[in-house]
């Protein structure tokens, strides 16, 4: 694995731990200021988008646990792509959990010396709990 | 414009052409020996699944026809990504034509002198006709 494969990951791993903390901060910290989210059947969301979709699940009080497996990381100068199997569930107080699981495609830039999440592809769509 | 994003372009473009033709064979042409499609809640999808799924469509009298905007390229070595509004009509004789339409994200990787596509993220969804 090379040290950019593993930067990449470690980013995941940050990504996915701050997402179930509601760390929405640690998290814009990880992304370009010019990031994109692509899902099935919405409008692209930016940046800015994501940081209001985040600070209300953390006002509603959502709990959001994702596991990543990645299945591939490819570099190539200051851009990587990586697409994994993720696994996403949702609580909320005493209501019963929301699982979504599908493939995500992901582009990576590297910044200065860090690499940070620029493009995202989610296709996860809700799985029988 | 880049030579490389014009080649992209070019690819793209042919891809459209020789789907709306029903020609597997100079689609398979445009894609990486190990290429692979995500789609949302299906396995993703290798070269061998794509040519199995692409010859079915032309014994159904299926006629595809998309149209992509290009949103934005970016090239990287010998990697690159697209991401693309994309509306496709899916016809069959004289049933009612359905339409899909949304988001793509898409690898190229180039391959000696061609850029060929590696890894396709689909979000598109059905459309109201």
């Amino acid at each position: 694995m090379t040290g950019d494969e593993s930067e990449i990951r470690a980013v995941v791993a940050r990504w996915m731990e701050a997402t179930s903390r509601g760390d929405t901060r640690a998290v814009l910290e990880l992304m370009t200021e010019d990031a994109l989210f692509l899902v099935p059947g919405q409008a692209p969301m930016d940046r800015a988008a994501f940081k209001a979709a985040s600070e209300s699940h953390a006002v509603a009080g959502l709990s959001i646990n994702g596991k990543s497996d990645i299945m591939e990381i490819q570099v190539s100068g200051d851009l990587a792509y990586l697409w994994s199997h993720l696994s996403v569930t949702i609580s909320s107080g005493s209501a019963a959990p929301v699982m979504r699981s599908g493939h995500t495609l992901t582009i990576f830039r590297k910044v200065g010396e860090r690499w940070l999440l620029s493009r995202d592809a989610n296709m996860l769509q809700r799985a029988e709990s």
